[in-house]
């Protein structure tokens, strides 16, 4: 949709004027997309402030990617170099800039002092550069529309892929943690996923009370916690999810912590309000669970935004900063881990609208037992 | 292995104390796993030039990996702190810090900032932040004999997946280039893989033409190339290997360009020679494609390193500098695309040696017809 992306590029232009800065070198590839449709390995993108056109500036990929940048940046100006940001900054001096905006949390310190390298080279006179201080992530925050059906379709992809697993009769003692992983992915990429969210974690046993356990040869055994962290990526957007079953009746621990991380996954997502402060809604989950004891057991952040990236602004924690806007999916994830024992996390992916919160991910969350 | 991580920090201490560095601040994720065996998400890793004990540094990350580092780093001092690199680089004055080496080709601009803040917080006199010129990157280029055997089994699954989808006829008209793809991912992780190396390309027909061509649901059709560039990931280390065929039988142009770009691949691997300049072993292949007037078609540098990372050090490429050193993995990959009909890319994984290179990646290279 090159009309959402040319919008796009002129609300960073606007951010520009605000600044005073008279282009924008953006290097990160997901804002890149965000603001081209590119979803190649190799680009940069010059806005610039002002300039010939209706939108003024230059796309920048390498050989490789030529073909694909006529299908996806029709409309830009193209320069094919396999440098990309510096090769952009080496033009500072044919558009007359003075003040080149830089996307400083991306950028390394010698990836800056390439691009100063290059600004200077080209330049009647020195060049500032500034950073853009998350200029398109901020822009990003907000989700239009499309972007939230793209979301909503990779949450009923995970949603749909776990019903069938366990339709399926996929999550059974004696297959190993790897193949119920592996089986879940594949049932995503079956439904349109173009790829799981990130590495699907499946958690057993005591496995479970690692956070972020990767999958591995154990087998699964009556009485275990299995937990499900994982999601789909369709069109670029993440779904994140995490659900815990059961094998064989619950033991009272448990049911107990189950019962604990959903009341204060609860309270977390109630929690979700157009200006809530991020580290007020992390409150409102972590003292669920700091009450009944098990504070020291829950060893991680609230949650997080999604989009074009699973972990992205805001961040829901004790370190977070800002509050939440309307528009924003984010998702509310607490836990409890009992080292040895095993562990429960429920997560939902939701979009924070002025009306309360909407859902994406539809699973209930009962603790089934398989 | 912790005797090889330790033995690695040691080889980093000896660097520091060459350039009178009083400790290195790791935070590149790759460079911390190849140091000490860790493959979180989140972690960073003091090292010591000089202190208390044999081997000393503090490894820092958050809770959710507690556990996971009781078992992969469990010989190290250990902070948790989700900020890992600030939270080390806060311990400048109780270490005696006064010269502290970073990551200057992955720490962000706003990263410096946030060391540099934290290193002054604690320390008696100023802290000097110097860069470590890509020290850790520099052990890594030599790869010891764990590594490439790790490198071999990664190669040989990839090699043994292709054999197998070949043999059960999965390269066949009427199937999406999407469903070869996991077709031949399922047959990687089947074999052992841990993942993928990369998004396995699937190239066919006139999308042959595009190097960097991602599986869409194109179907293989009578008289197309399919191109796949693919390979496996082995305990950290990743294969890379392309191979073209052709289904029904090859058109004049399509033996044409697979025999010239297989010539030029042959000249590329025969330039792998110990103390081989990069540039020069980039041109050895090149100047066979230009010669027959395909220079402009081959659009992208002739290979690169492979180990921890897919892409690293060294670049084979008129870009690239250096040379190659014993016990180095490389790709060898020159292609030759016309677009809108199709392309050609030869790709094997060797290792370079004094008595010339061996390679890895074992499938044949003629233009088999299927």
């Amino acid at each position: 949709m090159p009309a959402t992306h040319v919008d796009r590029r002129e609300r960073l232009r606007a951010l520009l004027r605000d600044r005073e800065l008279d282009a924008a070198l953006v290097s990160n590839l997901v804002n890149i997309r965000y603001l081209t449709g590119f979803t190649g390995s190799n680009a940069a993108l010059l806005v610039l402030a002002d300039g010939p056109g209706p939108d003024p500036g230059v796309f920048c990929t390498d050989g490789r990617y030529d073909l694909q940048a006529d299908e996806e940046v029709p409309e830009l100006e193209r320069l094919l170099d396999r440098t990309s940001a510096p090769a952009l900054a080496a033009r500072a001096g044919r558009y007359r800039i003075r003040a080149l905006g830089y996307e400083s949390h991306h950028v390394t310190v010698d990836g800056l002092a390439a691009l100063t390298r290059a600004a200077a080279s080209d330049a009647a006179g020195p060049v500032r550069m500034a950073s853009l201080e998350g200029a398109v992530e901020r822009l990003r925050l907000v989700k239009d529309h499309e972007e939230i059906e793209d979301l909503r379709r990779a949450c009923a992809i995970a949603d749909q892929a776990l019903a069938e697993l366990v339709a399926a009769g996929g999550i059974r003692a004696g297959r190993t943690e790897r193949e119920v992983g592996r089986d879940l992915d594949n049932r995503m990429l079956d439904l349109g996923a173009g790829a799981p969210s990130f590495a699907t974690i499946v958690a057993t046993g005591p496995n479970s009370a690692i956070p972020h356990h990767r999958p591995a040869d154990r087998e699964l055994a009556t009485g275990d916690l299995v937990k499900l962290d994982f999601g789909a990526e369709y069109r670029g957007y993440h779904s994140d999810m995490t659900r815990v079953f059961v094998l064989g009746p619950p033991a009272g621990w448990q049911r107990e912590i189950h019962e604990l991380v959903r009341a204060a996954q609860l309270a977390g997502r109630e929690a979700l309000t157009v200006g809530a402060d991020v580290v007020e809604v992390d409150r409102a989950a972590r003292q669920v669970i700091e009450k009944a004891g098990y504070g020291p057991q829950f060893s991680h952040g609230l949650g997080h935004g999604v989009g074009l990236e699973v972990h992205e602004a805001p961040t829901l924690s004790s370190l977070g900063a800002g509050t939440l806007a309307e528009l924003t999916p984010v998702t509310v994830e607490p836990g409890v881990y009992l080292p040895g024992r095993g562990g429960v996390r429920i997560e939902d992916t939701l979009v924070v609208r002025a009306d309360g919160p909407e859902l994406l991910t539809l699973t209930g969350k009962d603790l089934v037992a398989l």
